[in-house]
């Protein structure tokens, strides 16, 4: 028997090392399909969306980021929508109001009550504080009730939910484009409803129109598809713009006529920085009485106008009273922290603070926006004209080999690898044109902004000569050649390098 | 012109005040029926399981909170698994650490980044405090690794992200009764996944015994139902007792036989006061090299443990590689706010404040658990016996009239509305046997856990009187004929008075 035992090992040693290869690949296979089954259709699948440029970029920048001092050639992160051009107001307020927290000596006695609570309601002062500061951001033009404040985790929980509350798997939801590089995962991938793309173009500055609409709905009635609303971010990102009364109107009249929802992202409706103002759908149905309140939503964010990112306090905001309720029952999936909330609550609710704050926001991004797109204007370089939000969408159609999606990824590629500043393609935006790309120009700090500047206007003025020289093309590939994209972008592993499933 | 509209006005009118009942029925009727059509079937539907005498005796409760001068005979709440015995260890290490928090004078420096920090992998120090107190939670005899902890909101994400990573909706998971009430919402709601109870019952003090799982498999299969998992709160709620190492090694034989996953929910690891020790599923699959890690997944929170609910800290720790990845990218639903990672980073971080915060929460809970149980003795009521939880199985069977879960409710609304204590039946918890009730005791201070005994030991003594005189039901159904259940359980609103959606 010892014998024999050893014989068969023998063997099979034999047999494994003769064809190691195909073996190996044979065990991957069988590994792959067990595991194929093992895990849900969502994990093995790619919906989840990150592999994109948008995100590519951020791990592009995470694996070499700029540093004045430390790494001055390092790559410059302009693909985040942050706001950090006002943190200072808040550490002041701080400083000024130790009470306001549960984790100072002055707070403390709060600490028991508020670590415990976990009402789905969430604090009343926080619903209270929320319901006004929505109202300020939105010039005090609106009331909000707080009984209708419903908290979730970001804006990005916000949306999930509002899905899961008014479609099934399979039906769909209209968004005009060009739209945020995260809507397919927060909307789609887990709650299985689909994005109808509704197309928009430059001619008319990318504003969705009646006959766009139209046509999206009715091709997806032919194919037998339920659309259930109309998505629409406004402001816009990527745009910066907001939209006009007139659209506004029409836009609610067509989801009126059809009884389907409208679902309005205005995380950004107080970082607008110039005229128009902006017109929140809170206001519009003030003066639209004919349009249904249960098909209106409203989905908000302390992120963006706060710049509060890390706290994660996503609000839908419905006037649907049985939306309010199921999106109340799933909030307890992300709620927010009670030591946010209680914070948040005591902050918000200085309306003084709130003001002079919301002041700075308008005034600050207005400054930081005129400085880049001057400074891009001198190189030759337009932007779509905008009134909103932390980015531009900056125009380089005129630097694609061609107008396409390839040519656009092309472009890319060299501005991140050689020009080293991560911003983002319109492709990720699921913009219909190619050559436009979002730039953010918030989240950091001037003298960065000026280094990313002189790299670009370097970049701009020599891809300009050598177009000249009618010769660009071909120096471009031998002088990138040696560096190509796929080395400069890490694979996956346990850990990526940066978390891409944020509100940016 | 004008006659006519007043006319046909006129007309509307009669029509309407004569049919009025009719014609408002029909209209709701209408309405209703637009509305199912207008949401999704999750939002018309009633399978967030907030129909539960759980979750009524939750209301009856708010309607009457028990305040011992303000409201002395109001509804006392044992119907909360909160751990509200330690708070005091917190506070005292907040005011010795005031630089730990970035809402204080010391610690505002760090307040820019942290605000802006929405890295889905969360905060270095954050993973790695956390890996360490599970560590500790479970005395030091596993390790886990920081790259594996995955962010969720509390254990009500981490369970609700599991499933959609494992299981596809119509897929199945084996959960033993009686089970954590508020599960089906948990692990169902919106995943689509279903719970196949495996029935345990008191012969063997509920424990799950490898026959019962074979069989719930079975027929599982037998009707086409694909089991993707074995679902385990080890130590249990509502049972208060962890798993043996024997029924552990069988459990985990079981799941690796078929090839299954197994979820293991460990949120009171630390909250075991007596013998035998906990044991986690980490510390198995040390001694267990044949099992496949692949399938082994831990919940985990700072709920219960640390008594911190409303900082809503859940964790998914898997050892299957994929499903890090994919829990992460989903934790993006559900992130923890970063104010909260970064203070819970420095508490956590303080070995000597953690091992005495553990070695304290054993011995009150102990403390607590002993006067509780001593109490119900003396007055001839046991309990399951217990090592761990905050709550205990109070065996009322003998004061059943029948041994139907109908006399348990009737029983259980006499406790709530006449002895004013908010309990919650076995039905709940899916129990197979009638007669068995939850009560939690570390939501209180020790005053009211006296009072509560003293209203119990009232109502036993009471109730054994009138059974010797053979005439108690006849009498209760007189003294309590004016007090019907439903007059104290107010309908739902806008605003519900209680969030019943957490982990209690």
């Amino acid at each position: 028997v010892h014998k024999q035992t050893n014989s068969t090992t023998s063997h099979n040693h034999t047999h494994c090392s003769i064809d190691t290869q195909t073996y190996t690949k044979l065990l991957d296979q069988k590994k792959m399909s067990l595991d194929k089954n093992l895990l849900s259709k969502l994990a093995v699948g790619d919906k989840h969306g990150e592999d994109s440029p948008y995100f590519d970029g951020w791990k592009a920048y995470d694996n070499n980021p700029f540093h004045p001092q430390r790494n001055p050639q390092g790559v410059i992160q302009m693909g985040l929508a942050e706001n950090q051009l006002c943190s200072d107001l808040i550490k002041e307020w701080i400083k000024a109001n130790p009470h306001a927290s549960i984790c100072t000596a002055e707070g403390v006695d709060g600490f028991s009550d508020i670590a415990v609570f976990q009402d789905y309601h969430g604090l009343k002062q926080f619903r209270q504080a929320i319901a006004a500061f929505m109202e300020r951001a939105r010039g005090g033009r609106v009331r909000f009730e707080e009984e209708r404040v419903v908290m979730s985790g970001g804006a990005t929980g916000a949306n999930e939910t509002l899905m899961f509350c008014l479609a099934d798997r399979g039906d769909a939801f209209l968004v005009p484009t060009p739209y945020y590089a995260a809507f397919d995962r927060d909307l789609s991938w887990r709650t299985g409803v689909r994005i109808i793309p509704v197309e928009c173009n430059s001619s008319n500055n990318f504003q969705v129109t009646k006959q766009a609409l139209e046509s999206a709905y009715l091709n997806a009635q032919e194919t037998g598809i339920k659309i259930k609303g109309l998505i629409l971010a406004n402001p816009s990102n990527p745009l910066g713009t907001s939209l006009d009364r007139e659209t506004l109107q029409t836009l609610m009249d067509f989801i009126n006529d059809k009884q389907i929802h409208l679902v309005c992202d205005e995380i950004y409706a107080a970082t607008v920085f110039a005229e128009p103002r902006f017109i929140s759908v809170a206001e519009m149905i003030q003066e639209m009485d004919h349009v249904n309140r249960d098909l209106i939503h409203i989905v908000y964010s302390l992120s963006k106008d706060m710049g509060l990112p890390g706290f994660r306090v996503g609000v839908v905001y419905s006037y649907n009273d049985a939306v309010v309720t199921c999106a109340r029952r799933m909030s307890s999936f992300g709620l927010v922290s009670s030591q946010t909330q209680s914070f948040l609550a005591a902050m918000l609710s200085d309306q003084i603070f709130v003001d002079n704050f919301l002041k700075e926001v308008s005034k600050r991004v207005a400054k930081r926006h005129l400085i880049f797109t001057e400074g891009l204007k001198e190189m030759g370089v337009s932007c779509l004209t905008s009134n909103a939000g932390l980015f531009v969408l900056m125009d380089l159609r005129q630097m694609l080999k061609d107008q396409t999606f390839e040519s656009e990824m092309s472009l890319w590629r060299i501005i991140i690898n050689k020009v080293k500043i991560n911003i983002s393609p319109g492709s990720s935006f699921h913009c219909s044109e190619p050559g436009w790309f979002r730039v953010c120009f918030a989240n950091m700090d001037e003298d960065t902004l000026q280094t990313a500047l002189q790299r670009m206007k370097h970049f701009v003025l020599r891809h300009r000569e050598n177009k000249k020289r009618k010769s660009f093309q071909e120096n471009l590939k031998l002088s990138f050649s040696s560096m190509t994209y796929d080395e400069h972008v890490r694979t996956p592993t346990l850990m990526s390098p940066h978390s891409p499933l944020v509100r940016t």
